[in-house]
Parts: structure tokens; sequence; C-alpha cells
């Protein structure tokens, strides 16, 4: 099994962060100065090379707009729950996680794991169904944090949870109504449950939180994008833990 | 001039937010049950409604999904920045604005419109060259919020920042480098500037401003997503004004 990804900024990005790249295809006899870096970079990475018609790269793309070169790649490997925890005590840190509960867009997904890098939260906790994968959107609107952030999939996020909790992750999640997020303890070590776009968290997940908090909101909207109210409460995470000197 | 909206849910909510419809242009013979409750909500508003063919739709719609309904509205109003101050004013509350430095993708101005709503902003300021305007994907993304957030359109942002500052404004800008942002006193008269989602904020912006912040990167990645950014500093506001009992 591999994955396509296209377009010379996405195959840039990639091979910069050193994603292994089984194969690329490029559109012969061009002169596009960047898909000449593009060739270079690989050459010098050994990658193999395949110089081919602009109607068979349209075919694999399937219409999409390829700019001229497509690369295969070995599909996203997530990681198990245990390795999060793992990496957390590895570094001597409390566990600091992202629980996805059915993030569906893929930009939500990539900027939620773009800021947990930017906090240095130990991974992101994906369900199998009814969830965004790792894509090349994904990817792409994580500006390549995805190289950095483990994320995790699993197939019932109460019983990770539970798992979690034994682990003493103690689960927070938010809810119109809760106390005020700056005024709950944040410190130690968390997993944050961000809802699904439109309906929030689920009720079983939300049963099975520690704690809930809200953010305030003073205006007509009702609700936050999620990756900003995710955004915020990873912030406070660090907020805390730097006053605390942690 | 007039623009179009389309699809059942963006124009219920610009319904619901009693957004000018001019007129409404409807699938003929539907039996789609929430196209009946927008025709009742429309005939209740004595908005002209107008019976036409798919193909008659698609063409208006250039191929994208109508779902059965478009609309046609007024063009945005901005308003002016002193009417954005006055607003501030009559309310007996110290300004907090937005300053978006060309913020090019309108899902972000968009989601930074809603986050600007969620947490009482009195409005957001943009400038009429690179930048995104008010359209249809910045209405669908603010979830409506741009009905209830005043929003300014400036030919200049430096001017514009320098007319603020006579008005006692302070200016933040986030800057690499810069203190970290939860020890800055964020209370008071305020206007945040958002920088362009892949350059930051330009030179020129950056040195009319008062001060700088930033915020914690600990990971790879160099920067956050442009309405994420701005949502932790909103709601930092938030946090130092609900502290200090304002």
């Amino acid at each position: 099994m591999e994955d396509i990804i296209y377009g010379k900024n996405p195959i840039i990005e990639a091979l910069e962060a050193g994603h292994e790249i089984n194969k690329m295809l490029l559109l012969e006899g061009s002169r596009d100065r960047n898909l000449q870096k593009i060739i270079e970079a690989a050459r010098s990475k050994k990658i193999l090379l395949q110089f081919v018609e602009r109607k068979m790269l349209d075919k694999i793309a399937e219409g999409e707009n390829h700019q001229g070169v497509i690369a295969y790649i070995s599909p996203y490997e997530y990681y198990e729950v245990d390795a999060l925890i793992q990496i957390a005590r590895d570094k001597g840190e409390p566990p600091f996680l992202i629980i996805c509960d059915e993030i569906t867009d893929p930009h939500n997904l990539g900027s939620i794991i773009r800021t947990a890098n930017a906090v240095g939260a130990h991974g992101v906790i994906i369900p199998k169904r009814r969830s965004a994968a790792i894509n090349q959107t994904v990817v792409k609107t994580s500006c390549g944090a995805v190289e950095y952030v483990p994320v995790a999939r699993v197939t019932n996020i109460t019983q990770t949870i539970k798992a979690l909790q034994k682990e003493g992750v103690w689960i927070v999640g938010t809810d119109m109504g809760a106390p005020v997020y700056h005024e709950a303890n944040l410190t130690g070590s968390i997993g944050i449950v961000v809802g699904n776009e439109g309906d929030g968290i689920s009720r079983l997940v939300k049963e099975s939180c520690d704690f809930m908090i809200s953010l305030p909101m003073m205006g007509a909207v009702s609700s936050l994008n999620a990756s900003v109210a995710c955004g915020v409460v990873m912030y406070e995470v660090v907020r805390q833990r730097n006053i605390n000197g942690k």
C-alpha cells in the first residue's frame, strides 16, 4: 500500500521533512525551475525518478492539479497510545495529549496537530471511524507538524480515555456552562478532548471526562472553530505550566 | 451590484440574522422540507421569490452546490474605523479591535471574525489590498458572526494604527523572540495585529506597534495558523480582563 502526494510545494515539504519517498513521477521535458530543484533534491536522496507524459500524471492524480510531479510515499504509520505515554515518560514530562472526538475536517485536524507541536504536546489521538485521517490535506495544513507529532488511531475513544485515566492522565473536555477554563487546574498529566465541529463532544465521551471547562462566549455565535478552541486550551496549559515552573 | 449566496444553511443563517435579501431563486417542484421552511420564512419577510429550473440555478451558481436555492443580497457594507471606536464608547468598554495585516485566506478571516464575536471584540479591520474581503466563504466560516462584528476596510494599515493610537488604543503585534504573551499587560484599550499567513506582520506595521508579544513555540514548526494564534491572544485579553474585574 502506497499513498501519493502531488504538487510542487507538498513534495518540497515532504523532501525537507525527510519523509520516505519510494518513487517520483515527473513531467518529461519540463523546464520549470522548481521541478528542476525537486529533481536535484530527489537525486541527492537517491529517490527513483521516472519521467512520463502529462496524460499519465493526469490519470494518476485523478484530475487534481499535480503541477508536473507525483510522489509515492509510505502511508502514515499510526502510533499506539502506549507509545505516546512512553514518549512523555522518556522526556520526564507529565503526558500532554490531544484527543480528537470525531474531527472530520482535515484542515482542522492539521491545524490541531500544528498547534500540538508548537505547545510541545506528546501526541494526538483520533478514532478510526467518523474522523479525518492523516492525508495530504492534513499534512499540508499541519505545516509538516505531522512528521513531529505522533498520532494514534483507536477503535474506541471512551475505552482509550479509561486506559489513560488508569495511567494517571486527567481528561478534560469543553462544554457550555462548565467552569471557565482559566480557573481550572490544567497542570500535571492531561488529555484535552476536542469535539466534532458541528455536534461537539459526544455524550459517552463527555461522561468519561474527569472534568469540563468552558471558553467564555460573549457574542452571538455559540461556538468557536474546533482548532481555535483547542488552541486556546492548549496554550492555557502552557501558561499554567510556565507559571508553575514546569 | 449584488452578491449571491447559495445553499440551504447559509441562506437560513442569513434569514435568521436579518440580512437584507433582495430576491430568491428556488428550484421549482422541490419537496425538500428545508426548502419549504426557507420559502415560508422568505414569504413572511416579503422577499421576492422566483421558481426556476435546475439548469438556471446551476448556471448562476457556476457549478457550485446550490441545493436548490440562491439568494441575491446587498454587498457587505464596510464600517468606518471611527464607528468601531464609537461602538466601544457607547458600550462603556475600552476598545478591543483586531487588525488583520493581509490575511489572504477567507477561511482564516472568517474564523478570526467568529472568535472576535465570541470574545466581545468591537470590530475587525482589514486592508483594501492584498486581503481576503467579506465574501460567502468568510460569511460561512464565521458561522454568521460577520452579521454581528463590524468590519472596516482601510487603505493603509499603518495610518489606521496611528489614528487608533491617537485615540488611546495600544497596538500589539506578535513576533518571534518578543516577551511571552501572558506576561504582557493586555487590559485597557487594545488593537491586536494579526500577520499574513506566510510572511507574518509586515515591517512597517511592526514598527508602528506599541509593543510586541510572542507565543511560545516549543516544537519544530515555526508558526501557528493565523486564526489560532489570534484566538489565543484574544482569549488572553478576555482572561486578563476577567481577572481584573472588567
